[in-house]
């Protein structure tokens, strides 16, 4: 069940653009950890999920962000993680502190979209996202992608296609006011 | 047969880009109600569309617009409704009132393409669209979306797919001629 | 078999964006006449084709576009014909009176790709699509889209796909030379 | 499994966006030769690779652009080529020498990207896209595509994933702070 939900949300942010290649990662968690992709794994055609424990060693095999999926874990309540690189959100992470979406799903789900910074793998990083997420469900890490977390894993995958969604109408705006 | 005309349609919906994550939504008219989706499922994996009565209480589990297909379906003979949230559509709406297509499929189906305003989820709102949509077969809602009404699940879709089209022909075109 | 490589090539047309919703029709050369998309059917989805002869009247059920192929086939030996609305090669259509390519494959299959004008179901129309194509296999109708020709549907197919691919390259570096 | 592979690359290379039409090939390193798409199949619907011996005569069937994987194979230890034209990868070509990437896994896996020039076809392309290989796994052909190698059919594809989502976040970089 667990993988069969993993690999269908897979396919949905693989469909919508949201991951390219092996890129990104999702979690769910458990009793005492949780379980997430595996390092190279494709999202939209995933091996089964690796289990990590909360506290001590992580296995190999486990995705290369599981440091941020484990401190979002320890000091959120969330029960899922989607790491997704969306290129819109990206590329409006490089000129902004905040996304303020101007749709009116976005303006709904997130008035303010804050984009932190960070050195992908580090601890540094993993703990200033599990900080943005405890007052937003959404974060971007500039010139590197989204974390979105939830009480599922539609929820977190819902949430990232409606950063995405928000970002490309932005995008599309400014690019619309300025050809005026 | 009606559930899948549904997931049919949810599903080319999607595969456009003019729904993404679970928003959009479709309902088809029945004697004394409609069928319609149901809240937070996704238009291209729907579960069974939720029947909704013409007049009384709206069953919880049905999509948060219902009463916007509801005030449709009061006020126009149209057989099915599709609200989706393409694009391109989404941002012309924040610089115009209404939207012509320079495509010849847009200027034969859409000479002009009514652009409304209001909240979400109010009555308001719901009269506004179902005012424009006796005019037109399709209006954008600013920051919002389309409502598309045809005789059929199937002509409402494709009214969305061409206003889509047409909008994105419209913006590439502005890019172009800015550039030129 | 004819009706399987005409679904094939549909599924083609719809997943590289090159049609929506049930625009566009492909038919396929026969004695005495040639198979064509139905009315209102999706590319994607078709029902069986319809036979239409070379002379005499167009059945109902026939593609609007009918009689544009019809011309193709008196005036030229192609064996298939795809019409698409590919939304780069439209944009780029208001602009110009022919398209240059500038990546390798639009160098190699089509330095020029003619752009023509004319009203939507007309025999003008016809006849200016058919004269265009006897000296080159695609053309661009102005605000409308492609017709491609070629020995097999799949032939046509690929003429009109890297039609659009150029086309989009020469959008994206208007608007990257601009921003420089 | 060879062929299996193969096909499953190129389900997702066309998915992607990343090929269009029957364009680009991908080949797979054997001993004393390699085996490689055939000329004008899909490389997502292939059939069987051919085997082409890495001297002597190249089987006619073989992709137009065989005599490139060759020379990589003959130069270097790569066991595997994905050649794709991934068009804002393509774009950006016309105006550097060499491209770099801005987003965080950019940057680790090609702080450059080289940019080189060449007639399709020739013996002289197919030295210099060898032996930009041996600096960096992936190269852009201006105006034409990309070569990426790897230690296998996966690795060359997420490599070309990863180009093309650098290239199209620069783009849209570059649209965005104009617009500012």
């Amino acid at each position: 069940m667990r993988d069969r939900d993993a690999e269908r949300i897979g396919i949905r942010l693989h469909a919508e653009g949201l991951v390219r290649g092996n890129f990104g990662n999702i979690s769910i968690r458990e009793d005492q950890g949780f379980y997430i992709k595996r390092r190279n794994a494709y999202l939209d055609a995933p091996r089964e999920l690796i289990f990590v424990p909360q506290e001590g060693a992580i296995p190999e095999e486990a995705s290369r962000e599981t440091i941020v999926h484990r401190e979002i874990y320890r000091t959120t309540p969330y029960r899922a993680v989607v790491h997704a690189h969306p290129p819109h959100a990206i590329a409006l992470s490089y000129i902004s502190k905040e996304v303020r979406p101007q749709d009116c799903e976005g303006e709904l789900l997130y008035p303010r979209i804050k984009v932190v910074e960070g050195v992908s793998g580090t601890h540094t990083l993993a703990r200033t996202v599990a900080a943005a997420l405890q007052n937003s469900p959404a974060v971007i890490v500039r010139g590197h992608g989204t974390f979105a977390a939830g009480a599922s894993l539609d929820e977190a995958y819902v949430l990232t296609s409606a950063v995405e969604h928000a970002c490309r109408i932005l995008i599309l705006l400014r690019q619309i006011k300025e050809s005026g």
